[in-house]
């Protein structure tokens, strides 16, 4: 097969009307020697597509097509391409680092401080880049990640950035059999991490603002669950907590230094999506000092951390909740609506790409 | 010998005028069975006796003798002392805990909820804690730390709550050859942190506001220096350093971010003094999660820590700058005159006890 000339994609315009995506065709980045073009065969909605499609992280140019939990087949791929034609490959959040910076010798290519993001990114050439509500999606081959064979694709697909998300503060924690893991917030990424946390053996809490979700997080393995609403809930849970992931993306919600109250001494909040550009985290010294806690920020994972939750996920078994949509405009736009209206349990999957881009 | 029915200290009577300490007497905690009495031979000056003295942190009572780095002989014993008669011993900021909660059996005691500061806390009896500008202190054996006999009582008193304070992070972050540790503030506790972090065989970075310190801390054994006041220091020195222990007790004079922007990928940053109680700390959420770090408390350290970090300072004969005075009301007043004003290489011990409580 030969490399295609152009890609075609649905995104966003017009960030003022960010939730009317229209078809647009581009240019794709140069095949290099270490390249793969990958033809899409489905793309989790991750909440960060909302966030980019709607401008909260900038507006920095259009159109946008996003979607950056992508499975598909090789079907081009340069001289030094670590995969080869027909592969079944993934990628996630990031398509490409320096490769010379001390983070990325380290093996830490996502705290990269020149990643280029799979989406809303700019390669090295100063193209930007597109993500994979598209026909294909071109990115080196180092960003690409063999599917085990027992993972569907619309199954695997949330894991390349919701999964590997949830997934890395576990690994940087040393979650282990018996370890107290909360999660805050029970929607994508919340779910995922109750399923890797259970896989590795931790005794689970899930968290949630009322208990409209509890029964779906029992259902997943959870093994307690505590309402935000509930009175003295952060008195009456004290203690309760080692590692707790914070999934939302915003701390203006709720109230950070009652949940910080659920940790161990020397427990670790760690979150996982960031807020609006603008908002800031607020913490209290005196809390975090008496009670000898952190907090933390943790941002996807690199190939290696990627390439080991797959496997993970591989022997466990793990399979996000979710929904299935064909991709075409009208389709996504729905999907985006109900995203923002949390009216999704818990993650839509776009597929029937052969379909739309035949 | 029998234990005393009275204990002379020089504490502030009036936090309007801390600045004028007097003699007081106090009727010391009853002798319980895991009790001991220590006649006071050494007392460090620390940066927290400031804070309590002058109403930042509260003011909770007064007469209040302040002093949480004590060093003495065992004058009285309870039957279940694990100290004897005549022992040297050192006390630091906690005298006692609850005994019965989760963190104290997980030998976490220093994050016990119902802790009991070594001055201006609360004993379970009711009665209040007053510190080492006396005579004598009376505390839970368990609290009370055998000195090794290497260790002079001057030289060792500092270390009881300056030297616990700077190695326990040392400890939660698995400091060990080649760690780069940074410390931020070469004052009481930043100087022994870097005695600390070189004993551990980490790669020190001194950081202070300009380059007075530099000469002192290339002395101490930093193996750099960093002057925030250089232009652009945080980007000329960026992934420098793994662990940045912040000594300021305050958030609001330097750019938190810009020292945060020292970290490497997975950095983390400990703060370790509290800053005045209504004081806040704020961090950008993208900075944490693009560079994977986090940011952390960390409060003295258990008994179990501060016996292990008596161990590695007698292993590395670690002895802190300090500079002796003989207790009484004018000194006391002098020596907390020149703290303020950061005037003094680095640490006042206060001695000549036999000499004032005779």
């Amino acid at each position: 097969m030969t490399a295609v000339k152009e890609i075609r994609a649905i995104g966003v315009h017009d960030y003022d009307n960010w939730l009317e995506p229209k078809e647009f065709t581009y240019e794709p980045q140069e095949m290099r020697p270490e390249e793969v073009e990958i033809k899409v065969e489905a793309c989790g909605i991750c909440g960060s597509d909302i966030h980019a499609a709607n401008g909260d992280w900038g507006r920095h140019f259009s159109p946008l097509a996003v979607g950056h939990e992508i499975v598909g087949v090789v079907t081009a791929a340069g001289k030094d391409s670590r995969h080869k034609v027909g592969d079944r490959v993934g990628v996630g959040a990031q398509c490409d680092s320096c490769h010379t910076c001390t983070r990325c010798k380290n093996e830490h290519q996502n705290a990269c401080r020149r990643m280029v993001g799979t989406y809303q990114g700019v390669y090295p050439s100063g193209k930007v880049t597109q993500g994979g509500y598209a026909s294909h999606v071109r990115v080196n081959s180092e960003f690409a990640f063999k599917i085990p064979d027992n993972l569907s694709s619309v199954d695997v697909a949330p894991l390349l950035c919701g999964g590997i998300t949830a997934f890395r503060p576990m690994m940087t924690a040393g979650v282990t059999k018996g370890t107290k893991v909360g999660i805050n917030g029970i929607g994508g990424i919340g779910h995922m991490a109750i399923l890797f946390a259970k896989a590795l053996g931790a005794e689970v809490t899930a968290i949630s603002r009322n208990d409209k979700k509890k029964e779906l997080a029992i259902q997943l393995g959870a093994d307690h669950y505590i309402a935000t609403d509930e009175k003295d809930f952060s008195k009456k849970h004290e203690d309760s907590i080692d590692l707790l992931i914070n999934t939302g993306s915003s701390f203006s919600e709720g109230n950070v230094s009652e949940v910080l109250n659920l940790l161990t001494a020397f427990g670790k909040m760690t979150f996982i999506t960031a807020p609006p550009i603008d908002e800031k985290l607020s913490l209290i010294p005196f809390q975090m000092l008496q009670n000898n806690i952190s907090v933390g920020g943790s941002c996807i994972g690199s190939p290696k951390d990627i390439e080991y939750m797959l496997e993970v996920a591989s022997k466990n078994n793990i399979k996000p909740m979710i929904e299935t949509i064909d991709i075409n405009e009208p389709n996504v736009k729905t999907a985006w609506e109900r995203m923002v209206k949390g009216d999704v349990r818990f993650r839509f999957v776009l597929t029937g790409y052969d379909k739309y881009f035949k």
